[in-house]
């Protein structure tokens, strides 16, 4: 088993709040995130993927494929847009970075599974200093 | 002249067009950074002051104090922020970083500047590959 | 079950060196690391705890808690301090980033644990090449 | 048990192709990784061992020892090398990520393993947005 | 004036020899860096133009035009090449970092200067420790 | 007139004090850096180099070279040392990033200049934030 990973940029604007709070009660919860204008980052996601290299090849994965999937199925959708109004798998969620990489791997799983490989993490850094992983379970 | 620098980080979103035009028109000269509803960045901004080191101190500024001016003067304004409405000193500007830079030299100057030491530079990095830097001038 | 991160930065000295030994023997053992004043470190600290989304939120953790709790826990306890004699909770140990790790653990675990959440790793970074990670078993 | 980590960097070009194909057919498999002439790469290994802080020291291995044993067994031998051509152990595979860091598991995992600690991970980036990782089994 | 900076990433082999001498003098003169099968390296150029912002836009230049045009005139050249005997305009020189820089710059000047703006300086990283700068003169 | 940058690392513990004051009075000048038992960094030092690239080879100065100078200038002098009291060039002097700066200069200088080559900026990262350079005058 060999694992590769696939560093991806987008940037994005997001804002952490309940519809059904006020604008004060949203601030308690989720302090200066609750903007109401909202605010950004530039995110970074890392895909990883487990497999075997291909005999012959030496590849689990070619990563230029493991590309253009995720910037078809993520980053396409995802990059300079609102996070909260403009994607719509991540419509009725608040975009926490742990409620958008659950999101993220719906997405992508079953465009990368198959009998040799899986989708086997994915890493949301929301800042340099503030990450989120998820394996899928 | 001693040149010393501090790195300070803001999130933050803008959205690049002109009023006077439809999306259309906004899309056709500013790409997808025109997104209607806006889209963010974690910006860095690094401040550089040049002066001499005081005597018997060794410090050109203590770069504690340069972070409580900074932090009054601008990170406190901007982060979290949508730059295109929610600060006041970026209202009429179409918030290029080439702008944006230009305005927060006008912030921060004459709160640096004495007899000892001058801003001597200001270097916001939208992205890690896209930077602009003012000196004054 | 979702892994959050949080990087924490702390400025420290420390030697390598067993008290019972001569100066001698102690560069024998631990070279340029055992010099008797002592040298230092920007450390590195990532902190992850796993849990489930909090319903209706979607935080493991609110971050800006977890950032609390840490610097409380452990930050202002070591920032800018000597780790041989400065810190109580490091005392009768070398500090070898093996053995601060693991001190670190017993500080942290149970002001984070609770039925939802778990401390799931300590990675502490003595310099960008040499790393430490412990996960507390 | 505890985990150390140390990186390594060298330079080296290589090519991917399969020598029983023609030129044209290894672009397509391969685009532009195969051009004849080769191109390069500054990688980064980063070596993970696993292991129990020896009693009395507080190290799980010295991370010296461990320099000492990297650079032998691997550095030395791919630093400044084309390896298609200059490296006895990967002759015969085509050189991608994956084949690399299964040929360099064989060269360390005897040098590095014994009773207290054991080789866990190799991981080797290609670029800054591409890694590949290998646990040995 | 403001200057405006965009990072380029690129990989390539070369080899320092001067081919009129033997490989031993090769080596006495460039050491490892003349191995006659070649090296490699993730090479980043960081391209600084300075300017007036445009009144009504607030760009020094789109920086997507700027990538446009060193995409153009230099990445697609070197990307993936041997700069020994793939590139024309490197034909004839050794390829060290200083005389790439310097090569690059007849490449691009022309392409970007007019009466707004004008190229200020090229950065090339051989790897994160090595870099070289050249401003035209 | 080409510009090359080599970076260095060194470790080093120090302590802001002035000795004809108090701890109390130290503490109002300096804060926390001026804990009794010091504190320590990991040091980055970017030399530059300034000249013209030798004819027929290319190199305003092989990086190697510039190597063995500043390592036996000045990081064997200071690496895994107190800056307050092991280092004999920054005797009588407080241990500020601005102060180090200028004597390393004083020690580099003539090492480096010759009719082809000047010394023309010393970079000292005392954090990934904090920053002073020096330029000679």
């Amino acid at each position: 088993m060999v694992y590769i990973t696939r560093k991806f940029h987008f940037s994005a604007s997001h804002r952490m709040f309940k519809p059904e709070l006020s604008d004060d009660e949203n601030f308690t919860l989720f302090g200066k995130c609750s903007n109401p204008s909202g605010h950004g980052h530039n995110y970074i996601l890392e895909v990883t993927v487990a497999g075997e290299p291909e005999r012959g090849i030496g590849y689990v994965m070619d990563l230029k494929k493991l590309k253009v999937i995720v910037d078809d199925a993520l980053i396409e959708k995802v990059d300079h847009k609102n996070l909260n109004v403009d994607v719509d798998f991540l419509k009725n969620i608040i975009p926490t970075s742990e409620n958008i990489v659950m999101k993220f791997w719906e997405q992508l799983e079953s465009k990368i599974n198959n009998n040799h490989r899986k989708l086997y993490s994915l890493k949301l850094f929301e800042t340099e200093n503030n990450v989120v992983e998820y394996k899928g379970k």
